[in-house]
């Protein structure tokens, strides 16, 4: 299973495209589609969309994940917001589409569901041994993390425990030998 | 010039392709695309989407416009808004773009910047002497003469005056012999 993970906005879209093998999460690709504010806002749609339609042809993704939106800051971001996620619902819509509270992706990313964006960028590099500089592409990896934790790949052969599962993360992290 | 006027809508997207000659408006075509709140989201959009996209290749619109939307009553539904209005936008990304604040759009097609959905909706049936029966596909036909007043269209040989324009509607009206 190949999940893209999108994190929308009218600026910048993080995305990133996450295979996995039984406990590991393997970063195949990822980015950032960056709009200009100065074009008009339908160029900046189109290049949103367009740009997500070539992730999808380039490495052919099984499923999508985006968060899930329910409250947000003003109501005019929010029209901002969804025009781009529109769009990016859009360019997915010819493959399963799943979506997540952001809680739920920082639970399962980091153990917390209160975590920061640091941390979830910290344990984004831990999940996948990268180290991703732009918080929308690590936003876009835990994201596509979730939905494999979630509903996407089966669990590896031995059933794994929560518990089991931070230790392992915490090993790998070096944080316990 | 033929404009298309849009007023976008998660389950109601109105749509009107409108010509002028003069000062007379004429709704070569208009309509609604409903999708099914029980569909999931993408399958919505997509819907909306491939409809605006049917609607360009059948009528050959020159110029889009749009209502702009600067408040809205809650971030929630500003983002249900916001997708429905992102794929609108790049659906017509290939035709230059107008947008319009509603008080522009009421005050252009019924003289009252607070004139309510009915009075749209008659005044409307006056300018393109047709009627419409659903609202959105009444606001688009006016975000369609908006633009065709405002930026699109020449205007008639003589120039006409604001009041001009309210007498010669209201003689077509037969409000005034």
């Amino acid at each position: 299973m190949r999940v893209l993970g999108i994190d929308p906005g009218s600026r910048r879209t993080g995305w990133a495209i996450v295979d996995r093998q039984g406990s590991r999460f393997t970063v195949v690709a990822s980015g950032v589609i960056q709009t200009d504010p100065g074009d008009p806002m339908p160029t900046r749609l189109r290049e949103i969309h367009d740009g997500l339609r070539g992730v999808i042809a380039e490495h052919a993704p099984t499923a999508a994940a985006l968060e899930e939106i329910f409250a947000h800051k003003s109501a005019a971001s929010a029209l901002v917001l969804g025009q781009a996620r529109g769009v990016a619902m859009l360019a997915v819509s010819s493959l399963p589409l799943h979506t997540y509270n952001a809680n739920t992706i920082k639970k399962t990313v980091t153990g917390s569901g209160t975590a920061d964006k640091a941390q979830v960028g910290r344990m984004v590099a831990v999940h996948c041994g990268v180290e991703v500089r732009v918080a929308d592409e690590a936003d876009a990896i835990a994201i596509a993390i979730t939905h494999h934790n979630h509903g996407g790949s089966p669990a590896p052969a031995r059933r794994t425990s929560r518990r089991d599962m931070w230790t392992e993360i915490a090993r790998r992290a070096g944080a316990i030998p």
